[in-house]
């Protein structure tokens, strides 16, 4: 079976202090060890990156935000799908990128858990790939709901990922993942 | 601007008691308001109906548990989508129906918030529509998460609204909606 990371919206943009407190402050870490893993294997990276046309987006694709952190960032010939809204799979190519190579695992890592980590993976599963999302690589912000209660990122968090868990990937630490998929 | 009331997966397999606790025990008479309310204008209800091959599911289409529940159940020629997977968009002709009757606005209540209502309606604000999800017109079940911690239906709920809120679709009560839209 062919496995594919996919690295979510890893950008600048979500280092600026508009976003509040986020939870999971070495996700980037363990992102960067799984980015590792599968290059040594000769496995596919393919990475996510959110764009916005309106310049008062912090993803706003003229400016240093847009970018890809450091870190984690791309090298070589590794896919980069543009997206303008929340799922890596809504006007891109990535349904046929995938299927093309036949492959049928996709381990999602990113930020941010509720939002794109959350809907790509949804997608994910609901296309059919078996899917992985990696519960220490990921992250969330706190966020406000309709009524306007906080709810903290960590909690954010973890419902985030209890929602998705055997109804559409399974939820896994990077180090249950490694064994696993035997990386 | 054309409104469509989105009624997802209100079926009888809902009603086993393999999935425990569940929170909003009104919702379904709220749902029953919304609906009379859009036959009442003339506006289309659309229901999403899950269906199984597996003849162990509660879903199986052969049995009781596929009906939709009697208190909501479609009339006349309302249209119905039947769906193997959570998204009522992925291996449905739903986008296209909508595109079609020019609907730009669609609503969402049904069960259950986390799962296929989060879902749909995720699918729903990433494709374009403008999407509303009714809080009280949803309900969630107790979940487990990757290490067994149970998390109670009413923190499902909430937290699953709370993520989708202003990112994907605008939540709101049913008293809400009916003054917002004016119905």
């Amino acid at each position: 079976m062919n496995k594919a990371l996919l690295v979510v919206d890893v950008q600048k943009a979500f280092y600026n202090e508009k976003w509040g407190d986020r939870n999971n402050h070495d996700a980037e870490e363990k992102m960067a060890t799984l980015i590792d893993h599968w290059r040594k294997k000769g496995l596919e990276v393919i990475y996510i990156q959110h764009q916005s046309n309106d310049p008062e987006s912090v993803f706003y694709t003229k400016q240093e935000g847009v970018e890809i952190k450091e870190s984690v960032k791309p090298i070589g010939e590794e896919q980069i799908f543009t997206k303008t809204v929340n799922s890596g799979f809504i006007g891109t190519n990535l349904e046929s990128y995938l299927r093309e190579r036949e492959i049928n695992e996709v381990v999602i890592v990113g930020l941010t858990t509720p939002h794109c980590v959350s809907t790509t993976a949804r997608m994910s599963g609901n296309l059919g790939f078996h899917t992985y999302v990696v519960s220490d690589a990921t992250a969330a912000y706190g966020i406000y709901d309709q009524d306007g209660n906080y709810v903290e990122p960590e909690k954010v968090h973890t419902v985030s990922l209890a929602t998705i868990h055997e109804e559409f990937a399974l939820v896994m630490t990077t180090d249950q993942l490694i064994k696993k998929l035997a990386l």
